[in-house]
């Protein structure tokens, strides 16, 4: 299953809008090529409703989220609506300010997004109205483990129910969860959080994954999960003892550019709950 | 000839102003500095005359195009023909939407460019109105084949003419052209186009090539194609099998560090006609 | 003594807020990440203030200057003076436009800086209003060596005095003082100036040292100029002959990464005057 679900992201090539940060923008450009799909960044106001419709899917990412780009958001994720194409957001920090909070509010409010991806503090910040949110990274009382991962799942099924959309939550322990089903995902490795936007990039890899696998959005959802994380496990891998984050950082997209569907299968560390 | 013109930008060391996108810019900075050029990027409207003063070059990208800019081009565009310095436009895109469509339409207007770059599509665009751009990379039904190459060759000659830029179209075999002559350059890789921003960092390296080599531009610009042509194929030539397009990525941009003037000559795949 | 203030880092993981260019933003979020701690960019007016107030640092860099984010950088300058944080400028460029002179005369008046940190034409622009500078690079004539140390070491401990900031001024040899102390440091390598933004890596990693290190700022901002420049040393030591710039870059930040404090101890090359 999830040897077809990558093997039709490299048969579809979907072209992916962003409208995202300046800071991990190359990175999640050159992880869309690697998995097959196609990147294209455009947000002003004055073209996004165009530029989404001739892609296939869209990525709203608030990493560093300014006062311009919000209304492009909003044009893009509706006209991305009508077009019934796969939108999913990254919330990146939200819960450290206000100006993110309400921003990600309206959105949520405008468009109706197919999954939402962040970490625990971000969830709970959509969720709960939490503040415990430190920067863009998780809390660290946030840690999803064995202990209180069944609290987190429900939170995120409940968020999904609420929000109608697949819930993404990634850290030591992923999951990828609908109101009813999640995948609890244990593929990745610590160093990962030791590079700048992996989570970025995982987000419009969903969102490629999710355009071209429309019938099961939760699998095509969970695929991606795995095949980052795993890619995170093999770089880390091949990765020599003088070697460090940067080096890492290639690497992973290396791995995504090379994974194979098998590997991908055998390698997979998941159960549903 | 092709040695010559290398090492001419090692020793005149061009400073080049890039109004440019911020998905590719760091890799554009990077392989300035890889060729013997030094980047500069700047695009408020309150110093862009200033700044491209201080330069000997000037590159347009649209990548990102954003209502801020469009002024500061323009601005930094007319200075820089005053200054009869080299400005090169790449327009990303161009014919996806109206606002970059309608931008370059001004652009073109407003700036007499020394040269133009795109892919097939994004010349087409330009130069009939053709409206099959379907993202930042050339339609598929657009590539350039033995069958086809006159045709876009006459077209390129044509809008060169019209233009009076010498017009640079790239894909699987790249063409180099004014209104009289063209080469038709061989060199290149199929993976360079895994790799984002392969396009943009051509751009500013012909605003350093022409900057450097200002008496016979077309031999600058084919001279860049080359080099980056080359540079695509022996750095794929050093790719291991689990290396992927980041780690391509950085090969390219290492290879025309290392570029040797020689192997340039040797190697170089390309006819005029 | 340096290694100890390593250590800190590395134990404090201290969060540092970037207003900064979209060229190198990338490479300064990896560098944080590398040397132990977390980065966090966001330049908008609504927002500034919040993140900077749950942030322990502020790096300040104008590598990209635009009228939007002047204001931004005010406010979250003066939070962070309330706050007590650290707040260092990198005035890339300066000198190079009115705009840029204007903006950071203004960000002196209205930010009391830890420290400053930039080339010696960005120096001289500063404290003696020369406009040598030619670019985000300092200019040849301005290039550091045996015979005008000690001119360069007068005038940034004079501009210390002045600004009342630790000034850092790298090139071939590197200054780090306050009006009465200054450290010379021999550490570096000559093919760092063929990486684009080892400056602004640099300048963001030199906050997360003064955050981390409070006790002692002039140690902190030497320790993290050396171990940046000792990071060259080993990465360009690391470099086969057919990798170049790009690959550099990204072996000098898994230097950071790897850096053992020892080694750090052992290999720094600085005397105190």
């Amino acid at each position: 299953m999830l040897k077809k679900t990558l093997k039709k992201v490299k048969e579809v090539c979907p072209l992916i809008h962003n409208i995202t940060n300046y800071v991990t923008v190359n990175d999640c450009a050159n992880i869309l090529l690697a998995c097959g799909a196609s990147p294209i960044m455009a947000d002003d106001i004055a073209e996004v409703e165009e530029i989404t419709s001739i892609c296939g899917g869209l990525t709203i990412n608030i990493g560093t989220l300014n006062e311009r780009t919000i209304e492009s958001m909003i044009l893009a994720g509706r006209k991305s609506n009508l077009l019934n194409h796969s939108v999913v957001l990254d919330p990146v920090g939200v819960g450290a300010s206000k100006f993110r909070t309400n921003t990600v509010e309206k959105l949520l409010k405008e468009i109706q997004f197919t999954a939402i991806h962040g970490n625990v503090s971000e969830l709970k910040a959509l969720a709960i109205g939490s503040s415990s949110t430190t920067g863009v990274d998780a809390n660290i009382n946030d840690k999803i483990t064995q202990s209180n991962i069944q609290e987190v799942v429900q939170l995120a099924k409940n968020f999904s129910k609420e929000s109608q959309a697949i819930i993404i939550v990634t850290g030591a322990i992923d999951i990828v969860c609908d109101a009813n089903q999640a995948y609890i995902i244990k593929n990745g490795h610590p160093m990962m959080s030791k590079v700048s936007g992996t989570g970025c990039m995982l987000s419009t890899m969903i969102t490629a994954y999710l355009t071209a696998n429309p019938d099961d959005k939760l699998l095509a959802s969970a695929t991606a999960v795995i095949l980052m994380g795993l890619a995170g496990e093999l770089a880390f891998n091949r990765l020599s003892e003088y070697e460090g984050n940067l080096t890492y950082r290639d690497l992973i997209i290396d791995e995504i550019y090379n994974m194979d569907g098998n590997i991908l299968e055998q390698k997979a560390k998941y159960k549903i709950c």
